[in-house]
């Protein structure tokens, strides 16, 4: 881990290269990932087959073959630990419950001419979500994307997780079921993505794909964007921990660590107010770290993006979070709430020790796809604001076209849209 | 015009084919914007200048010369005529009374194990506006663009905006001076955006970048995007009018040559429930014609990608009207609010016969940012919440660690993620 110190003369440039990351956008993975895309459109059910049984090692026939329907998700509930069914219903009960809190009302108000003015709020009809297969399967990722749709109306949310070697994840199946996903396609990578924008016999075309997935999929999604939706393309993840020293210095190693086994370019910085305290941590980590199964992973990626920072006090921790914009930031402080307050843009906030930012990840309610490089400077959490949308609303009284049609003219006729202004004269009593 | 009969067999494949629309990226165009990024990056101010001397004409020695103040604008706006300084103001004041109408507050609630879950909003730090300079200047989108930025509560509104060959467009900084805009530089093109994107000496490196502009503007925005947030990238401008034949024709032809006065490319769609009157709008069209300064455009408009289309009623109209997912909506009819509740995609929904799309755009009072291109189908008009973002907030609690903590367990361990296991499990108690 690299040590920085806010009162070195150096510390803005050494912080600055702490977060550098360079998304570089692979040409030929683009290229791949477009002519993929573009044979799909084309082609439809028999590219998609095609390109599964090349890249997943399946043999499918079918799009039937690739087709799980809701009493395949049910077996698979069936077929889990009756604990993990428990903690699937439970999760999912209060991600649903928090979102129920994002859900956005149409409204509308009339003016002092009868013109009414209002904002008409609508669920997206069909979405597509992305879940990755294969190693790094995630259940909980199901339930983030699906619940969401699911509670702001969306009647059918097709989900698509690849299945290499024809290997399924009963888990994440159950999370679809829990989550009440309509139909699930075992099929992944680009392929998945062109057939849940363009839509081909079997799939159906949606309206927004969100999820995360490899660099494949990424490419795909920024390919097809603008014809349907998507969410973030996300960056490797990162927690910030400012600790004040009244958290146990093993709970923070352990939250590090947390952030730290995802993945060797993962990034895991602790703010603290004393050396003593950031002594301590470090010490917890290296006793820790021997019984870690993630031991090569977590060490790669504190090694090489991790980072201690001794700053001066709590209100100059604050300052420093919100120039890194973390995607979690933990603030494991007394009067957690109070310093809450000062904290301007980050992805999640937890606050006190008690929240574990894993707690987070799986249950505590709250979406765990967050904006991650510092877009939490203009970006939200995932949300269920990112499954409705808004249609404004306009109907101009008689008297209210008098008033607004004299404005329009002027600024019409400024702008040399002489159409424009016309159609507002039109509406004019003299 | 093309004429389409929905009792025709053929009808859905010509829609699609009216719709259809290629909004290929020129690779040539993202080329040169990725270089002048690059070098704006690189070399800031220096870079800046040099580009704009090139592109715009213009001989400036600093950045000095490239900015304008706020007497700058002030100034403009005491030069400008009486009447469009009134119609800004009141355009300005009723477009930010709507958009206030969208702000976000934030939000938080306890369960019954005492933990904290919410979600905090905070504006956007700094950001910026991107204005076309030249032939088509429209002070409307700086209103449009600036209003809701400032009503979100963002501090720095920094505007760019070209002035080919020196030449300053006083209608538009007067629009900037009432919308708030923070300082202004007379820069375009792609080194704009960079300079908005990255910083340079001079320009303030802000958050997100909103504003139309020609086809560099937009590959250097698709560039940026990650760096900074952007808006949509909008396509050619849409109308679709339903009309029930209670407009008189003309007002209904005259709202078609809004949006096709616009650009040879924008697309103007009028559905009727009666041949006559759409003869009727078709003769009003013949006849309205002559009189447009901006006939070749309309001409051209109407008769690339125009049509009227003969549905067998209104039910049918708004089903159509929801494939198109139009940027504008006209419901020419009576009883416009109940038709209305049929629509579930629209960027914006004119009601009734005095609502003519270009009061929208000048005035009402909701944004005439919208989607277009289908895009309605996923996406929302600009408006406050894109200058806002969310944060989730948690707080858990002793207790709820306790029951939120095995839940986390059972989860972690099914992904084989252990430190996040870990890390809950440390906080419980036995």
């Amino acid at each position: 881990m690299k040590f920085l110190n806010t009162r070195s003369d150096n510390f803005q440039s050494e912080l600055k290269a702490l977060l550098a990351f360079e998304t570089a956008q692979d040409p030929k993975i683009d290229q791949i990932a477009a002519d993929i895309c573009a044979d799909v459109q084309k082609r439809g059910d028999a590219a998609l087959i095609e390109y599964t049984n090349k890249f997943d090692g399946t043999s499918a026939q079918t799009i039937a073959d690739l087709t799980l329907t809701q009493d395949d998700l049910k077996t698979a509930f069936a077929r889990i630990p009756a604990e993990v069914r428990t903690a699937l219903q439970t999760a999912a009960k209060r991600v649903a419950s928090y979102h129920q809190h994002q859900k956005m009302e149409s409204w509308s108000y009339t003016d002092e001419d009868g013109t009414l003015l209002g904002q008409h709020i609508t669920p997206l009809d069909r979405v597509g979500i992305y879940v990755p297969g294969g190693k790094a399967a995630y259940p909980s990722s199901v339930i983030m994307n699906a619940m969401p749709a699911h509670v702001a109306g969306v009647k059918e949310i097709i989900m698509v997780v690849p299945t290499p070697k024809g290997e399924r994840n009963d888990i994440v199946l159950a999370a679809a079921y829990v989550a009440g996903v309509t139909k699930v396609f075992t099929v992944g990578g680009a392929q998945a993505v062109a057939a849940l924008a363009y839509g081909t016999e079997s799939v159906p075309q949606v309206d927004k794909i969100t999820g995360p997935g490899n660099a494949f999929v990424a490419a795909a999604k920024r390919r097809v964007f603008g014809v349907v939706g998507i969410d973030m393309v996300a960056g490797p993840s990162e927690i910030l921990v400012i600790a004040d020293g009244g958290t146990p210095a093993e709970w923070v190693a352990m939250d590090l660590f947390s952030q730290a086994e995802h993945d060797e370019i993962a990034q895991a910085i602790l703010i603290g107010t004393s050396q003593d305290y950031l002594d301590e941590v470090n010490t917890a980590i290296d006793k820790l770290m021997a019984d870690m199964p993630r031991r090569a992973i977590i060490e790669a990626s504190l090694s090489n993006r991790g980072a201690m920072i001794l700053a001066k006090d709590l209100d100059e921790a604050c300052d420093i979070a919100n120039y890194i914009a973390p995607e979690h930031l933990e603030l494991s402080v007394e009067n957690a709430e109070t310093w809450a307050k000062k904290i301007r843009h980050a992805g999640a906030v937890f606050m006190g020790k008690y929240t574990s930012e894993s707690l987070g990840d799986y249950c505590a309610g709250p979406n765990h796809v967050l904006p991650t490089s510092r877009t939490a400077r203009f970006s939200s959490p995932l949300g269920t604001y990112d499954f409705q949308k808004r249609s404004s609303l306009i109907q101009v009284s008689e008297a209210g076209a008098q008033k607004l049609g004299k404005i329009a003219s002027v600024l019409a006729h400024g702008e040399s849209l002489t159409a424009h202004a016309r159609a507002a004269e039109f509406r004019l009593k003299d």
